[in-house]
């Protein structure tokens, strides 16, 4: 299957990519240095995107940012940023891919743990990211029968933890949430919040 | 109490305002026909309401709005319409309220059943009430001490549900629906996202 890998020369999209490899044709998008460039923030470059890659039989998101810090340092464009970005990049990224993922096909897309559980410094990432679960679950509705739509939660990702000075112990390996992924993209789930953490 | 309410003039804003106004002296503020106009869609505004009412014990907001429709028929103009009112509207509400609200106030926004039960035409609705919900566990987490912040989720509302021509005995009365804001003002919790639906 030709899947597009948005995101894919970050740390998850790099294990993503390896992962899914072996069973697919995968097509990179990112920024910079990919086989198609995408500026999820904008739309048309999103478009832009599905035209040049043609159709696809899944599509992955593990890009958008969303900006972390607290209460009284976000600004309203720090709050507009996330949204474009993270939030409504997907979303758009699910908008768009309608007629170029092929039926039956499927998109998933990347929220992650601060969703559910706040910290400080969350407020804009929670919201992004809870507003994807939100958006995923009636997308899956909608589009029922002809693509399934699911999010993956990452937990906190060990090498992201050991960069950081963490304790890496505390985090799931990049290359067990990559797993979460290939889950999406293989099995027969919609709809889903598939957690990716450190059980 | 002062209490701000905003959205007074809604159904459920005219339920709040009578199950408050024994115990409370009940600001109100909507768009028209309240004590003071509001836009929540814009930032500027809701600052002039904060330095018009001055200090308060605690804010209920029931407005907002979000654009429902399915997927295919919500545009750009839609997603940006309902991101800026219902989600932004309610966060700048908290931002904006900081310093207005008297120290261990409390400030309690509205969400709803959608945030979790997806439905068809709900692709913008949704995202904004997970959206808020997400936002409030963070902002009760970064404010603990200061300010509460909580949010009803009220499901479908007999009275709404009558207007459709539908079923009213499958919601919940509006006077129920007051009575959980109620409890958001006068009791102890924070970052709790309430539910007010049918049981």
């Amino acid at each position: 299957m030709r899947v597009l890998l948005v995101g894919a020369t970050g740390m998850l999209g790099t294990e993503i990519k390896r992962i899914l490899e072996p069973g697919h044709e995968v097509i990179t998008a990112s920024r910079k240095g990919s086989d198609v460039s995408v500026d999820l923030s904008d739309k048309a470059s999103i478009v832009a995107m599905y035209e040049k890659v043609g159709k696809v039989g899944a599509v992955v998101c593990v890009g958008g940012a969303a900006k972390f810090a607290p209460l009284d340092s976000l600004a309203d464009d720090d709050y507009a940023f996330s949204l474009a970005n993270k939030l409504m990049g997907q979303v758009n990224l699910v908008r768009c891919g309608i007629g170029h993922v092929d039926e039956g096909g499927s998109i998933t897309l990347t929220s992650g743990t601060l969703a559910q559980q706040p910290m400080v410094g969350s407020g804009a990432v929670s919201i992004v990211n809870a507003g994807v679960e939100g958006f995923v679950r009636v997308a899956a509705l909608e589009l029922q029968g002809k693509l399934r739509v699911n999010v993956v939660s990452p937990g906190w990702v060990a090498e992201t933890l050991a960069s950081m000075g963490k304790d890496a112990s505390q985090g799931i390996a990049a290359a067990d949430v990559a797993k979460v992924y290939k889950r999406a993209v293989d099995e027969t789930m919609t709809g889903q919040t598939l957690p990716a953490a450190k059980t």
